[in-house]
């Protein structure tokens, strides 16, 4: 029988504080933050255990919340002030990149996400696949019932091209041939596209000009591909990562990420062996991490991937300087630091 | 770098008969069915190959395609004769079908499907993961696109219906205590709901009234269930089960369906100690497929889980008398019969 690893303990959830922003970001959004928590809870109460159990672990391994954050601030923005469209909407954004989570460690095999085991380290790769599946479903039943058209393709646009940025992915894995802009095609599909929704979901539900809409999408995506560049750096980052998944995840898998794109392209013809023995051939031994940390050292590579992320950063902030000027604004420029500061 | 596999050759696909039915329902949908698949594949058209390899060999493995066939059958019913909505929305129903297929032979680490290889023994469990999520949010796209709610509602519902069906068969895999209840929800989730909807779609786009949509899904679960019913039962039968997967996979797998259920609660004290062994501690040796097969035959499961399915395919026929009468109703009803003649 399968077992289900129920511990009774009491939800860190609904009060803590799962959002890493320390000022105006958070707080801001603090209390509809635990108003999403609170709707995705409610939402997946079932009479099979496993799917709460699941939600649940994943929504206690405490993530930045940053996409659902995105639809709150932005819906804030436009001065969404009645009904509850932003909440059940960021928890569509949500409940689908908790769907994605649970499919990536599957696929990825990690065993630790933010220093706590990971669902199919926990409770087997079959149960994460179907309760993905489950949270997946969740949120299109949760769209439908908003009865927008616009929600509805911005939703179903984001989740294809997640699905699409992940199977490109796989298809380059072990390949150093791969090339930066193929990279961050990958990213752009696999993280800035629910960025970039969750964003325009804000200015929908406030009925803002398809103009409008447009630069919510830029800023989304910008956004989200800095995002997933300082995730990327961060698997190399022994100084400044100080918890949750564990250094080298990347490099084991073999996945060509900037930080490894970066140092490959500036080796010596030694070095572009090594990189071929240890990503595309998966041939590591066991100082081959630290091997590899040295070559990327010592090209700077993190710094520079550090700085790509930077400019995709600032791109976003130029977007904000077209949106409405208040404190929310300033909340979102915010975040535009924080990604690339962020530590975990 | 991950291996395609890729082998150039003429596709099958579009024009053989991949449809079971030897006699009306398929000669009545030929035409459509064709346009189904044309229609899936165009949509699946991706500068990522490994999306168009894994769903042409998927449409290659000559599913019987009887949802779609529901969908275009009770569109032609109720007179539709225009416009393409019934390819596309049977070409979603089927994609929802291909994604799930895609997820369970990865859960139920099959090897063969139809005689073929599966995709993930082809291409690897995470290709199958990720294209099947693939599919999946394709599938809403062109549901989206087609703009009526009540479509949309009948989609969402039938694919978290599914989820849920497959989260529960698996917390009730190795379980000896499933009742027939439970067994019947299980697999009117993993199955009836999406041919239910299958049906359903038909009537929506020909305008019928909700008492006949309430018919139709009515009508879908008890064709879904007795469906289900008998691919539990081919998975014991020798004799009848002429070739695709492999006997005695839910036996392997610990997976308690109806065949077992019947046979364990006939069995007696050394019979269930038998059961025990091998289905919930699946502690299995050589021989225990056959001494399974054996107590199986001793107490007619076999016989007694098809009569079960041949109530559910009766109670579809009655439903079908409500309905209009005509040569599309026969083929209907043929149907019913089809799914308990069936020997794949």
């Amino acid at each position: 029988m399968l077992k289900l690893n129920i511990k009774k303990k009491k939800s860190p959830i609904l009060e803590s504080n799962n959002n890493n922003f320390e000022n105006s970001p958070y707080e801001i959004v603090k209390e509809d933050i635990n108003k999403v928590n609170k709707f995705i809870i409610t939402k997946l109460k079932s009479d099979v255990p496993l799917i709460p159990i699941i939600s649940e672990h994943l929504l206690q391994s405490g993530g930045k919340r940053i996409r659902p954050t995105l639809t709150l601030l932005f819906a804030k923005l436009f001065g969404y002030h009645f009904g509850n469209r932003h909440i059940e909407l960021a928890s569509c954004v949500e409940l689908i990149h908790m769907a994605s989570i649970l499919h990536d460690d599957v696929v990825d095999e990690s065993k630790l996400r933010r220093g706590k085991e990971t669902a199919n380290n926990v409770w087997g790769n079959k149960s994460s696949i179907l309760v993905g599946d489950y949270l997946f479903s969740k949120s299109f039943q949760i769209m439908v019932k908003d009865e927008d058209f616009s929600v509805m393709k911005t939703i179903a646009d984001a989740s294809q091209s997640l699905a699409k940025g992940e199977v490109m992915q796989l298809s380059l894995i072990n390949n150093l041939d791969t090339s930066k802009e193929k990279y961050l095609k990958v990213i752009e599909g696999k993280t800035a596209g629910l960025f970039s929704a969750a964003s325009v979901l804000g200015g929908i539900i406030t009925k803002q000009k398809q103009a409008t809409l447009n630069y919510l999408s830029l800023f989304g995506n910008y956004l989200g591909v800095a995002f997933q560049i300082l995730d990327d750096v961060l698997d190399y980052d022994f100084p400044s990562s100080n918890f949750g998944k564990k250094i080298g995840d990347d490099f084991k898998e073999g996945k060509v990420t900037l930080p490894l794109l970066i140092a490959y392209n500036k080796s010596n013809e030694k070095e572009k062996l090594f990189w071929k023995k240890v990503i595309e051939e998966l041939n590591q031994e066991k100082n081959d991490l630290k091997k590899a940390l040295d070559i990327i050292t010592k090209y700077n590579s993190l710094s520079e991937a550090k700085n790509c992320a930077q400019i995709y950063s600032e791109k976003a902030k130029e977007i904000l300087k077209k949106l409405p000027q208040n404190n929310i604004n300033s909340a979102l420029c915010e975040i535009c630091d924080f990604v690339l500061k962020r530590n975990n």
